[in-house]
């Protein structure tokens, strides 16, 4: 981008949890807009932003909120997403300009084209590729995104002037912004993100299943704990990303589960040298997204937290 | 245990990778042996470790270190622990103390019985549950094992003073010791471990078969970069566990792909009610495990690092 960044007047952020909360807490403490207003269905969520300093003001309205904003961020779980959609309808201004924060996108697309009719111009889907396990407005914090990727899927008639706002969002709560076909994010949050989660889950599960479970996580130890902190993951937001993701979702389960079926056979045929290959093949593997990492341009990749 | 802890004239460790280097560095920082002596296979790797400090005498053979020997520490991949166990027999005194610290225990007590006919008295199989995904001689430390726990698998014939000797070892090194039957230490680690890192390869092997798998390793965050580290471990080491706890890894395998494929139907059902009902039972089983940790008298299942 060239020239000055673009600011906005008035900004609203709907959905006031951990993406949200902390969407408005970096773009209030970065000086993005005039005004930061919050609102969450749970006005005591809203109150709390308010009391936090993650927000400039607390919405008791939606659709009055609506009213007066010129870019609207959309942080409600993903299913959520359609309903705000018809609220922004209703009641905001023709040249609103209206991003979101879920982790599928196409859903998002399918979503405004049954609001709208066509997607609006002022339409500009995004995802940051940050998060955490802990989840709630009490968990936002300003820096949540700072290092880290935001991918945006500008459909084709997304305006350029609402693209560059939406970028200059984020950059200036301190993420790399990527653009991208919301497809191809779906297929790779997919098996990146929601796939590890998924599997996190279903091992808790099998393993609390278990008789004497109990002693069964009492001789867990670290690799163990890093392997399921996921699995400490928002239940709703998790399942509004299965159902909304679901297509890709499936064929990732399908790749890993054809995957340990393989692995299974060589273990069950005590086949040393196919277990070697197949350990070192993925010792390699992540050794080189390691590498890939740190030589990451972006400073985005290098830090920690959650994708979702 | 009352009285003073036993201690021991001349230990010698077999193995000086990341687990064997530890235990030495441990036990000599602890002041638990006249001598330490290390050996391995890779006469570099002894020369190292006497550099490093983590030994007192690095010996060039194997059978002349075993002649003066009072306890064994065989600290070699699950399924070289064996030929280790012929050389004690040619060449260690009749009474000595033998443990090591494999993954897997069932296999080292077949392992005894094929080469001494019968179980000795002073076998005692141990495995310290602490690691790394750093493997290696350079890996090793001498805090390691503080605050971990130690699992124990003696056998009905174990000599109590060897028993005592072995407990006191780890003891010295900083660890929580646990006495457990061997199968039963089995069957839990391929759940709470052996499964664990098996999923971890599996799923960075899935993801790197992938077309254009840069780009997406590109956009894996934090969640999984945790979920995978495990995928880092040392391809022998583990190759040598599956083989080793092959019935208990298929079986835990089985039950995951079980509780997986359950996973899957609710998904291409879009059964929002199973989902929420999955990922909300994992989230609170998570936060079960995490109070376990933090009631756990033991200060063991508190800390850190892998188990294997």
């Amino acid at each position: 981008m060239s020239g000055p960044a673009p600011r906005a007047g008035r900004v609203l952020v709907v959905g006031l949890g951990l993406i949200g909360g902390s969407v408005a807490a970096a773009l209030r403490e970065g000086g993005f807009a005039g005004e930061i207003t919050g609102y969450d269905q749970d006005h005591a969520c809203s109150v709390r932003a308010l009391q936090r300093g993650l927000v400039d003001a607390a919405a008791a309205s939606l659709d009055e909120a609506l009213g007066s904003a010129e870019l609207v961020v959309i942080a409600v779980p993903a299913l959520g997403v359609e309903q705000v959609l018809v609220a922004v309808r209703e009641s905001a201004r023709a040249d609103v300009v209206i991003t979101d924060v879920a982790s599928a996108k196409g859903v998002v697309l399918e979503s405004a084209r049954r609001v709208f009719g066509a997607l609006p111009p002022g339409l500009v889907p995004g995802h940051p590729i940050a998060g955490s396990e802990r989840s709630g407005v009490e968990a936002a914090r300003g820096d949540l995104f700072r290092g880290h990727r935001a991918i945006l899927t500008p459909h084709a008639g997304t305006a350029p002037a609402a693209l560059a706002l939406v970028e200059a969002m984020w950059i200036c709560a301190g993420a790399a912004v990527t653009c991208m076909e919301a497809g191809e994010h779906d297929r790779i949050l997919a098996l990146t993100s929601h796939l590890p989660h998924v599997l996190a889950f279903t091992l808790v599960n099998a393993l609390s299943q278990q008789d004497s479970s109990e002693q069964i996580f009492r001789y867990a130890a670290g690799g163990f704990r890093d392997f399921t902190r996921i699995a400490s993951s928002d239940p709703v937001m998790w399942r509004d990303i299965a159902l909304a993701n679901r297509d890709s979702l499936l064929a990732a389960i399908d790749v890993f589960t054809d995957s340990l079926a393989g692995l299974r056979a060589s273990v069950a045929n005590s086949d040393a040298a196919a277990l070697h290959g197949l350990f070192a093949s993925a010792h390699g593997a992540r050794g080189r997204y390691l590498q890939w990492l740190e030589a990451a341009q972006a400073p985005a990749a290098a830090s920690s937290g959650d994708d979702a």
